[in-house]
């Protein structure tokens, strides 16, 4: 056992990509659990897109880390040491416990997790919040129906390559984009989509076109920028658009230049009668038992497929983090701490 | 009888503000009813925002009218001939004979009037097509909850007036943007909105602001422009926008200058949660019995009030238009027809 508790910190706020000097790796005091509280060695640090946000003070639907703060995030860990009869030591529990080698947590804050039933880093991926956040973004805003297009990017991380199969499921045509030949051979032959673009070919609006010839039925938005342009004009009359994320434009500093396309964007909403809603996975919280029990049976089933990119130590993390937001990752991002 | 049917033609399309002279008033010859159709004479002829589009041949959810065909539009008519056991002379009907003093329609097409139910020029106002998009509008995407902020703009004009009171109705704070001192007043003394705010003072949206201290729950797009740059950054978490018109923008010629703010706009739709949803009224057709029930209670209890800017003659048509797409109007533009 450890004496000192390995800890990433946020140094500074970044101003547009994070640099490595924006973290600082620190050894803390081990923490010491009180009544009702365990303590938790991490296995696993889920890295996901949402954390740039925290990162930066612009206000938004969550707080920021302060700077000098652990940096947030989902993890699975084992606890080493309890105060509450919920937990013995062994047992598996996810937890958000943050960048950070160990923590101690409330009893309350931590849901079991059955090691028998799949590999328990799926508990921060494909069985967990990006899993979530593909299944009720997609089946409560986008409701895709048989027969209609749904186009999803960044289609080989955790939450695209679900969209696209959860589509598929559904009797629709899913269409990914996804950078580099690949991940878009991937998208095909692992995650079965129906098509796949490449957004770092030259032609890729064209090539986005050429792919959804009856044009676009739902755009699940986890990109923004770039993706977004080429996708716009390609909308159908009554298109369902959910945003649950934009990296595409989380390193931006400043507004791009004109024309201002707010008008044309509003037009498109009017006469198209198209649909844009914002959501996070908390919001659908109690979707949670139906999300847990058709993906565990879709992925029983084979129905759907998942990929992790494992990064191993925990001092790996802010390299790691820092790629993710350049699409460097290939599959759910996980850093195997311990 | 006349021999002549009196029409406003298209004779150009307009580039940014319409000009008398894109029109062109001609007689043509009367129409004569083949067997099920009617003869139709007008009464009462509706203007409304949306005709701009109609004007235009960029790509909407409905066909242009051509150059050198009737303008369209909403009508009250009276039967003057008919070849239909449906319909006979002197009944009063709902048409979309357009810009014209006579037409022939089939008999399936219209829908009788009665006139001792209200004034039939409210066929096509409170009754009719505006108040029915307000109501279908706010009610099934606004949504609005007792204790709500709700803001409309146009606010004296039949969309806008109909759902500050439908607002009220439900229990929430109505806030009116209309365009100088008399609208402002008679949002307040007339409508029963809690709150005036005049677009064309030079603090307009410092006073937005100071009228929704609580921020804005549920913002009905029918204007865009400045007023949706007003409201913007008082939406609240959760807002939702249904988007049914775009006044402000129908004349603009070219996207205006830099920053390009769309990705400012998604970031609040995704931090926010908002829900913009663009609508036209057909969309909810099958609201139709809900909403005849619904006014003509809440306009016999005095819930509902309503104001017309009725023009004499259908040859001033063409410039009481061009005066509603810059607010000269004062509540439902009507054109009495004959």
């Amino acid at each position: 056992m450890p004496t000192t508790n390995r800890q990433i910190l946020l140094a500074s706020r970044p101003v547009g990509e994070p640099k490595l000097s924006d973290f600082t790796i620190a050894d803390a005091a081990m923490p010491v659990p009180s009544d009702g509280e365990v303590l938790l060695k991490m296995r696993y640090l889920s890295l996901d897109p949402y954390m740039r946000g925290r990162m930066s003070d612009a206000k938004s639907y969550a707080a920021p880390v302060p700077i000098g703060g652990v940096m947030e995030g989902g993890t699975v860990a084992e606890v080493v040491a309890s105060n509450s009869d919920r937990f013995r030591p062994g047992d598996v529990v996810l937890s958000h416990s943050g960048w950070q080698s160990h923590a101690v947590a409330k009893a309350e804050t931590l849901r079991k997790i059955d090691p028998s039933a799949g590999p328990i880093s799926t508990a921060v991926g494909v069985m967990g919040m990006p899993g979530m956040t593909a299944y009720t973004g997609l089946l409560t805003i986008g409701q895709p129906k048989a027969g209609e297009t749904v186009v999803v990017a960044a289609a080989t991380g955790p939450v695209g390559s679900a969209v696209g199969q959860i589509a598929k499921i559904k009797g629709a045509r899913a269409v990914g984009i996804a950078g580099g030949a690949d991940k878009c051979k991937a998208l095909i032959e692992e995650f079965g989509f129906d098509a796949a673009v490449d957004h770092r070919s030259p032609t890729f609006a064209a090539d986005l076109a050429a792919a959804c010839p009856k044009g676009i039925d739902v755009y699940f938005e986890n990109v923004g920028g770039a993706v977004f342009d080429a996708v716009f004009p390609l909308l159908n009359f009554f298109a369902r658009i959910p945003v649950c994320g934009l990296i595409a434009q989380y390193n931006m500093t400043e507004l791009p230049p004109g024309p201002d396309r707010t008008s044309q964007i509003m037009r498109a909403v009017l006469t198209k009668r198209l649909n844009f809603r914002g959501f996070i996975v908390s919001d659908f919280a109690d979707q949670s038992k139906a999300f847990f029990t058709d993906m565990s049976a879709w992925i029983r089933e084979g129905k759907v497929k998942y990929r992790e990119d494992i990064v191993d130590g925990l001092d790996k993390a802010p390299e790691a983090f820092i790629g993710l937001l350049k699409g460097a990752n290939f599959g759910k991002l996980v850093v195997k701490v311990a």
